[in-house]
């Protein structure tokens, strides 16, 4: 990793810059190169690129040409037009080495339920980063690939549970996405096997070509499932994607469920949380098992990720706040996530070592735990 | 203008200062002057003045007697006392045309639909600002016009549209209150014209001497109606009216809505949106057709506005925000809302460029974009 | 009062240290000494200690070593081992008598109905603190003890008014926790006598050893009761209790409750807020009778709560907002709500004297209307 200390002002620059961090959520590097209008629909969570203008003139634009530029040999700030002139001429497997090896992250844990064809494996991923990667399993994604095997209702609810435990062999964690199929304003309990098999059997009958499992029971369903499994259980939560409204992806939506899972000692890892992420915080210090991260927004919000940073440092524990960059695709977002997260924290933590709030050991030790110690320790990597 | 650059301190203070600003959400100033209790009532979004103290002890009262007070000849702070003594003695005319000539706003899309007699027409607005007006129409107001001329609630339905279009004739806009007279939770879909039709049969039959819309069947039509008529459709949103059940302006809750309507291309104006600005600039994110401002809040928050503007400079394109005022009556409101805006940014962007995260280019691009570009281009000014 | 200046940088710093508050919701010092994992509970809303890791790491457990170490004769960021060492040789009475006069709190308003044996009475609580101490009497304590004496809810009914007369004799309020009993989306009107009777009625049927009343209908008739006795009444709002569904605290909820409470003038009190206190302001700005407070918040968010103090100073007028720690227990929580308000008031304030937004007599002035004034005035003290 080249140490970029200018970009780490501050009494604690150099701890920053060096952490090996652990990115709890994120989704692997592009595999290949793709055409501008792409490349811009996916530096964005609106389903595409702009009609007026260019998605560039945003917060993460103005970060890619400030910050990837200079790892592309261009200096920042460089034009739009010019990062992606470079971009294109370097190539993707280039622009991946170069940005995944300069986050200096050292382990991804990389789910890998969406658009797997179009990123690389956490195999590949691994090796082009110089890093160590995990699989966490999508819990919509394998219950999709059964209903296109099973011949009822009633046979989805009885394998269910040994094809997910199959699927998760090797992995770390899982991760549902109930709440932009259906929103965390459900019913809390475990639905019936009855009610289960009566729900993928109405969905076996009007499959198409494509499945989508959008229906709360048996979202519910796959939920306890992952409860069950036992592995720490990562819920997409706020801001992330065009499908869902926003209001009812709100985390405190989810207490009702929480009392009911707090028993069972499995880590809820609550996922992005923008703008709900102080409710998520608030989450956290309430109930043992609950951690958060704010990936995602940190990107989003560029130069203004301080101020995301600060409000994610108010009322929950340390110990239950992760990284995570949430990248997809673009290896810019990879990179990003990673020095968004250190230059935040550096300027923010650092001016409370300054101000005399905090000791700068204390401090330092709040940057590994949040960096990496508290995954390593909730998925014992 | 009146260039006061200890206003704008920082690396963006003399671009800041000679903005061109298009104030693309405003009402006229105040017609004639008023007692103190009604004056104070106006610088509040409480229905009138407190039963104790003063509402000068506020961020917008400390505001006006810090940045207004020099511009009546009084000191800096002048004391409340003070600044009405000299306020009454100018009058209102030239109080207007001292504060609305410093506001350094070229053109305000001013919305005529609520108490229209008390404040100056937009053609007498933009003589006394030496500046340039065009006008935005309320769909709620047009439709008030029109029950009190109709016979029946199928001649309403059947009028309503060829009324609106020649009221909006050389309008640049349309507005919708449904915010505050039903809130964003309703059905998203456009009504029949048989249930618009029974809905205003039941409300002329009803009709005192002054009619209130606010069945959610004749608001939605109207909405679909503005939708209809394809200009920028302005949507108060979040903060500003004591009618409101601020939680059910959200403006998450348009989700549902906002979907049917991305198609028409139609711009959607989210306005004011306090405390809801990070949710709008989320949807701005999302909908290729939406936009959203700051106005209103900007001005209560006074000193603590920089953070406001820093919070509506996150997730959003910068192509996507607008600068607005949303005063109504005294022309501190038009002036402070370019002041605070122009102090704000100034602070908040200066530091992104001192700190090395933005370009001065990029920055100044960015201060024109949603200073008025970004209003011009799509109210095709 | 042992001032120290360090604590309170900038132009403010002596008027910031020498204010003598009013904490308007607090509750009484520890009585006596409890064990570690007790009180790591008690420095946190959470239901008990954390099973991995120490509630020490936190900002509340930053705060505690860097702000009260000092007075218990530790260097500044002690260890948190060495602080409860230190602790426990000092005991109880001795770390009370330390913190609470280096409070510097002028007086107390305690709530007593809150687990009262392991606290301070406030007449104890007054002297070991060298202050003054006034009683707030929960409504719901009173109404638990009288169903522990009645016959029957006709009873209840007729008897909780005089009741609560007496309870309330010497108080200066009451306060009402319909939020985490009930939460705050309840029907706003007051329940008929009969409907009231109906529910103590089924309570008394039900009852075991300890009664909790968690009945809509009742916590509604004790909340118009509260409106009825006239004394200021508190709403707990917002965050502070692990058995409220925090969504259903959010203060904007209260709308409609609010507007048939307005016309008796009697002052509404919203407690903590967070994280809805902009939402607290909006409402103290629209309704002449609502006041509102960020206690607890400000010590859970340690040396972020400057950002908390500043979020709280943007629409609500200056005499609308009041001084709380809502401190319970360990005294560190009295000392550190004290603190911390007055280091941010004295950053965020101080930076507006600073940049010339306000005057040093206006900042003043807020200090003193905020600390104390607007308690002294609303409470009659």
């Amino acid at each position: 990793m080249t140490v970029d200390l200018q970009a780490y002002p501050g009494p604690l620059g150099e701890t920053v810059a060096s952490l090996p961090l652990v990115d709890h959520h994120v989704h692997g590097a592009l595999r290949a190169s793709v055409d501008r209008p792409t490349f811009e629909s996916m530096i964005s969570e609106g389903p595409k690129a702009p009609s007026a203008g260019t998605q560039f003139d945003s917060q993460i634009g103005f970060a890619i040409r400030r910050w990837c530029a200079p790892l592309l040999d261009l200096d920042p700030h460089a034009s739009a037009d010019d990062y992606w002139e470079r971009r294109c001429a370097l190539g993707e497997d280039e622009v991946n080495r170069r940005l995944l090896r300069a986050a200096g992250t050292a382990n991804y844990l990389i789910e890998t339920g969406y658009l797997g064809d179009a990123v690389l494996t956490p195999a590949e991923h691994a090796e082009v980063a110089a890093a160590d990667a995990r699989e966490v399993v999508r819990l919509e994604t394998v219950a999709e690939g059964l209903l296109q095997r099973v011949a009822s209702g009633r046979a989805f609810v009885a394998d269910y549970p040994s094809v997910l435990a199959e699927a998760t062999r090797s992995a770390v964690g899982t991760k549902s996405i109930i709440a932009y199929r259906a929103g965390f304003d459900v019913d809390p309990g475990r639905p019936s096997d009855d009610d289960v098999a009566a729900a993928a059997e109405r969905l076996l009958r009007s499959l198409g070509d494509e499945i989508r499992l959008d229906d709360p029971v048996l979202l519910r369903y796959l939920l306890w499932c992952g409860v069950d499994r036992g592995l720490p259980l990562q819920l997409h939560s706020g801001y992330g994607d065009p499908d869902l409204d926003l209001h009812r992806a709100n985390p405190l939506l989810l207490m009702p469920w929480l009392r009911q899972v707090e028993s069972t000692a499995v880590p809820v890892m609550l996922l992005h949380n923008y703008p709900y992420h102080r409710e998520a915080g608030y989450l956290a210090q309430m109930f043992d098992n609950v951690y958060f991260d704010i990936g995602l927004g940190l990107n989003y919000a560029g130069s203004q990720s301080p101020q995301l940073i600060a409000e994610s440092l108010e009322v929950a524990p340390f110990t239950k706040q992760l990284y995570s960059s949430d990248a997809w695709g673009p290896s810019e977002l990879h990179f990003l996530g990673s020095l968004l997260w250190r230059r935040g924290m550096s300027r923010i933590v650092g001016m409370w070592v300054r101000d005399g709030d905090w000791s700068r050991g204390d401090a330092e030790r709040v940057l590994r735990l949040v960096g990496h110690q508290n995954a390593e320790r909730v998925y014992r990597l």
